[in-house]
C-alpha cells in the first residue's frame, strides 16, 4: 500500500543522464555502472580502472554525485527530467569524492572559472556507485534522434559497408572548410568517416539542434561521398578537460567501432588551461594498441592562395598573408548580415542554413 | 707473385650493386649479406627469414645470382662497374635457386613478359651466399649523390628535427599535384615527410637524374614547408613485384627511420599482373607493429572543380566530368609542345623544368 512511497526514485540531471546513456548504449564500455571509490581514485591518480584486469585506461571519473538519500543495497529508480523511466541503480557503495583532488588531477586546475571544475563543484562530493539496469534510453530532439545509433548499431552499419578503417570526428559546431579538409585528409587513409557531434551539455547555448544537424547533412549531401561517410550523435557532455577528455573521446569512439580518432589543437580545451598540444602529447604515454584506437593529430588548417588548396603550418610554406583567416566573431557578423563567407572558408550550402537560422532567431527576438 | 691473379674479383651488375648498397648502408637491415638457400626458401614460401628469431618478415629474396666460380670459404672481392672497390663477400654457401618457384611465389607469375621475372631468369639460378664486408658505397650521379643519406644519416636528421612521425613517399617520377596532395594528406598526421625516390634500375629509360631531382627540389622550395620535408634517395632497384615489393619498400623505409609509408593503388605493379589493391591487402596479414612501420593506403587523387580542391573517389562525391584528368601521354605531349598543364595538375615550376629538359633532349636528338 505504501509501496509507491517507498520506491526510491532519482531524477537525473541532464549531465547525469548523459553519463547514464553512454553506460547504457555501450559508449562507456567496459564500464557497467557508476564508479566507486577505488575506480575514482585510480582514474584520478593513474588514469586507469582499478577494478579491471590489465589496468584499462580511463581518463575521467564517471560518478553519480548527488545528495539523494540512499544506502548500500538500495535499488534506485532512475528517471529523466521529462519523467521517462530509464532504469535503475543498485547501490554498491556510497562515498565522498575529494572534488579538489579530482579537479587537480583530471582538470589540472582547481580554478572555479574552469567550466568542468565548476560543474563537479556544483555536483558536490557525495557519490552513489553501482551497476545500472537499463530500461530505456533518454529522449532527444528529433534532429538528433533521427541520427541516433547505439554502439551496436554503428558497428553493424560499419560492417555492412565493409569499412575496416573508420575515422571518427568529434565536433560541437557546424563544419567549415578547415574541418572538412582534415576529415577528408584522414579519410584518405581510411575507408569511412564517422561524423560524431557531441549533443550533451556544453557551456555554450549556441546553435539549435536542427540547424547543426542540417549543416552536417547538407555538407554530406554535397561534399562527402555517401559510401564513405556516416553521421551519428554522441550523447556525451563536455568536461573541457582537454588532454584527459581527448582520451575519453577516443575511448567512446573506439566503442562505437572506430579505429582512428581525430585530435586537433587544444582538443576539448577551454581558455588557456592547457597547452596547444597537450591533448595530443597525452597519447605519447598511452599504448594505443591497448587503447584500441589510433589518434590522428592535426594542426589548424586553412585555404592558401599560393598553394591553391587547403593546408596547415606543416604542409604550406607560404606567409600568413596568403592564408584565408576569418575569426569566429567576423564570420558570425557576416552571417548575421546575410553575407556568405568565401567558399574557401564555408561552403555556400552551410552558410545558407546558418544565415536562415540567424534571420529566424533575430525575427523571433525582435 | 701470382697473388694478384689468384684474387677472386667479381664485378657487380647495376642490379647487384643496388642490393649490395642497401645491405651496406642499412637499408636491408637486419640482413648482413646475400641470402642462402634456407632464407631464400622461407622468403619465397612464407615471406619470412628462416635464420632470424621471431620469423622476421621479408618479402623478396636478396640473392647474388652469378656464374662466377667460387666455393664455400672463398673471399670474393666485389667491385662496381666503374672499377670502384666496394668490399667483399665471404662465401658461406653456393646453391641453385628454383627460378620458376621464386617467380611463382614472389611475382605470382612465371610469365617472361613480367620485367621482374625476366630479370631473375636473366640472372640465372646459381647463387653465392654469405656475409659482406663493406669498404665503400657505389658512386651515383651528382644529382643523386648530393641528396644521399645512409640509414644512420637519415635517422640522425629526423632526430635533429624532432620528428617522431615520419611518412616516406616512394616515387620514380616527378611529383604532380595528385601525389603532392597525398603526401600532404599523410603529412598532416605526421611531423615530417621523407621524399625518397628510387634511383636504382627501372624498366624505363625515362627522365634524367638531374631533371628528376630538380623537379623534387623546386616543389620542396615552393610548396612544402622546409621544416617538415626532406629529400633522400633510395638506391634500390625495381622488381615490379607489386604486393611483395610494397612490403620491401616499407621495410627499407623503416630502416631509414620512417614510421609511416604511403602505399598507393597498384604500388610497384606492372601491366595487369596484380589487382589494384593487392599491394594494400597484403598488409592485412602482416602485424605492422612487428613490421615496425605503418602503411597508409591511398586512392588515385585528382582536382575536382566542384569541391574546389583535391580529393579521391573516397572523399569527393562528384561525377568524373568535374575531375581534372590528363593521361601520361597527353601530359608528355603538352610538355613536348612547351605547354604547361593546368596548375591543378602540375605545378608551373615543375612543368618549366620538364619543358626545358624536353627541349634540350629534342635539340640534342635533332
Amino acid at each position: 500500500m505504501a509501496s509507491a512511497e517507498s520506491t526510491l526514485t532519482l531524477e537525473l540531471t541532464s549531465r547525469q543522464a548523459s553519463d547514464f546513456e553512454l553506460l547504457a548504449n555501450g559508449g562507456f564500455a567496459p564500464l557497467d555502472g557508476f564508479m566507486g571509490r577505488a575506480d575514482w581514485e585510480s582514474v584520478c591518480e593513474q588514469m586507469t580502472l582499478s577494478s579491471l584486469p590489465g589496468a584499462e585506461i580511463w581518463p575521467i571519473p564517471i560518478t553519480l554525485a548527488t545528495d539523494f538519500e540512499a544506502v548500500e543495497g538500495d535499488v534506485v529508480k532512475l528517471v529523466a527530467a521529462n519523467g521517462k523511466s530509464l532504469g535503475s541503480l543498485t547501490v554498491s557503495e556510497v562515498f565522498e569524492r575529494d572534488v579538489d583532488r579530482e579537479a587537480e588531477t583530471v582538470y589540472r586546475t582547481t580554478d572555479d572559472d574552469h567550466p568542468g571544475v565548476a560543474a563537479i563543484r556544483a555536483e558536490g562530493s557525495r557519490c552513489l556507485a553501482g551497476k545500472i539496469e537499463v530500461e530505456a534510453l533518454p529522449d532527444h530532439e528529433e534532429a538528433f534522434q533521427r541520427r541516433y545509433q547505439t554502439t551496436e548499431e554503428s558497428k553493424r552499419a560499419f560492417a555492412e559497408r565493409g569499412w575496416k578503417r573508420i575515422v571518427a570526428f568529434q565536433t560541437r559546431n557546424p563544419i567549415h572548410r578547415a574541418h572538412e579538409y582534415l576529415t577528408k585528409a584522414a579519410l584518405e587513409i581510411c575507408d569511412g568517416l564517422y561524423i560524431h557531434p557531441l549533443i550533451g551539455e556544453t557551456k555554450q547555448g549556441d546553435i539549435p539542434a536542427d540547424v547543426r544537424m542540417r549543416c552536417y547533412e547538407v555538407l554530406m549531401d554535397n561534399y562527402y561521398h555517401p559510401e564513405h561517410v556516416m553521421l551519428g550523435v554522441n550523447p556525451g557532455k563536455m568536461h573541457y578537460a582537454g588532454p584527459r577528455e581527448a582520451v575519453l573521446h577516443a575511448i567512446i569512439r573506439r566503442n562505437y567501432g572506430c579505429t582512428h580518432f581525430i585530435v586537433g589543437r587544444d582538443h576539448a580545451g577551454v581558455g588557456d588551461y592547457y597547452g596547444t598540444y597537450d591533448a595530443q602529447r597525452i597519447f605519447d604515454d598511452i599504448d594505443t594498441q591497448t587503447l584500441g584506437i589510433t589518434p590522428l593529430f592535426f594542426e589548424h588548417t586553412f585555404w592558401c592562395e599560393e598553394c591553391e588548396g587547403m593546408g596547415s603550418a606543416k604542409t604550406c610554406p607560404h606567409p600568413q598573408e596568403s592564408h584565408l583567416f576569418l575569426s569566429g566573431t567576423k564570420v558570425r557578423e557576416m552571417l548575421g548580415r546575410g553575407e556568405t563567407p568565401p567558399p574557401e572558408f564555408t561552403r555556400e550550402e552551410v552558410a545558407d542554413i546558418l544565415i536562415e537560422s540567424m534571420r529566424k532567431e533575430s525575427a523571433s527576438n525582435g
